[in-house]
């Protein structure tokens, strides 16, 4: 499999790529524009929970690679995304409790690449991403993913919160990152557990923190705030790995 | 102090900065050229243990900013960096046993400023890299180490080994991150300790590893190779902050 970001550019294109059920993560469109093609494409791109920005044409312009996009191209990465229940899939297949990385905003790809790569070599068996803002499945990420990509599978959601709560009925704790938490040490990360890592700049967010059942602190004893969101991840993913080798 | 590298541009002006003792990280020289000029260029830069490339005029031109590089660039950073003394006399002052990051050649700016503010955070009285090959101090480094450039002190050493084994009279012991050692949790961390860390695609050099006391493995359960070089490093130091707090 492939992993690419591309564009496809026009209104009879995007509405054949949807059509054809490839994964589309934004589309941008000419603000203002309001035919019929244009709305069908917008349809499609709430039926699909595509992420779409009104942009101005000058804008559209400049992304354009064949300069006809006729007020409309869309990004989709040739990345099949998983559903959450092939992640817990996978766990049963190895009869391993569940270990599920779940990023709430990350956006810096080379992060969320290197956090793949994390996920995949902690045994993780899965990484749930939410649908809006955050970094989706680009060539970056797939490239800093070292492979991880290949096999890890990656779900895409629109409400983590609420995809937190699913998952605690399937007898998942969650614990997510933060300052003012208790020293991760000093946490039970071993069993079916859900870890949280937050957005580079803000952390994780307070409906997702809200639905954690643990928050869990890195000690810190330097002279600045924080990790690395990467680094953080890591660190986290290796207090587990090491509870569960006890 | 402000972090950013910087070129400068023509004959005078790199003598002009070696005389006045400006940290220069490489110099690029037009292939071929033999002045008087250059080669007092090229021996001030063998005295300061300069980087030299010898490149083309198409590469120079290309790099220029003010278009009149006569032949010559160097690319300077605005930081001065520590001396290994610095970094044993902050161990010293916190009455702590010294705790030192050394990469073995880190190449990509992200991981060392991600590296050094691991370091920061970790409570690494500091961090010494190799002058040659690696990635110095860069704009990006100082960026991407999140303001740790400003509070832990880099050394820059010419041969690591070497250094290793002067810190070894110091007492401190010396575990590099490798496949094929012990598994980290399995090693007695605690006390005067050099962490190294290797190179992103070849890990640490042979020389180097030779002179390591104990060489330790992070437990990989997946189907890749090996994690992002600044997520083992936090891994890796993060070990060793667990053992040191117990």
């Amino acid at each position: 499999m492939g992993y690419q970001e591309f564009t496809i550019e026009g209104r009879n294109a995007v509405i054949e790529a949807y059509r054809s059920g490839k994964p589309i993560d934004k589309i941008f469109i000419l603000d203002g524009c309001q035919d019929g093609p244009i709305m069908t494409i917008k349809r499609e791109a709430k039926k699909h929970d595509t992420l779409v920005k009104f942009v101005t044409k000058e804008r559209l312009d400049q992304m354009s690679e064949t300069g006809k996009h006729q007020g409309v191209i869309a990004y989709a990465a040739a990345y099949e995304y998983a559903e959450v229940e092939d992640i817990l899939q996978a766990a049963r297949e190895k009869n391993e409790p569940p270990f599920i990385f779940l990023l709430d905003n990350i956006e810096d790809p080379h992060n969320l690449g290197a956090i793949i790569r994390t996920a995949n070599l902690a045994g993780a068996h899965g990484v749930i991403i939410p649908k809006n803002r955050a970094a989706g499945l680009t060539a970056t990420v797939a490239r800093t993913s070292a492979g991880a990509l290949n096999y890890t599978p990656v779900a895409k959601v629109t409400n983590l919160a609420k995809t937190i709560e699913d998952l605690k009925k399937e007898g998942l704790w969650f614990v997510c990152a933060d300052m003012g938490g208790t020293t991760m040490y000093n946490l039970d990360l071993k069993g079916a557990i859900g870890l949280v890592i937050g957005n580079e700049g803000e952390g994780v967010g307070r409906l997702v923190k809200e639905k954690c059942d643990m928050v869990a602190s890195i000690p810190m004893k330097g002279d600045i705030d924080s990790l690395n969101a990467s680094v953080a991840a890591g660190v986290l993913a290796y207090e587990i790995v090491r509870q569960r080798l006890q």
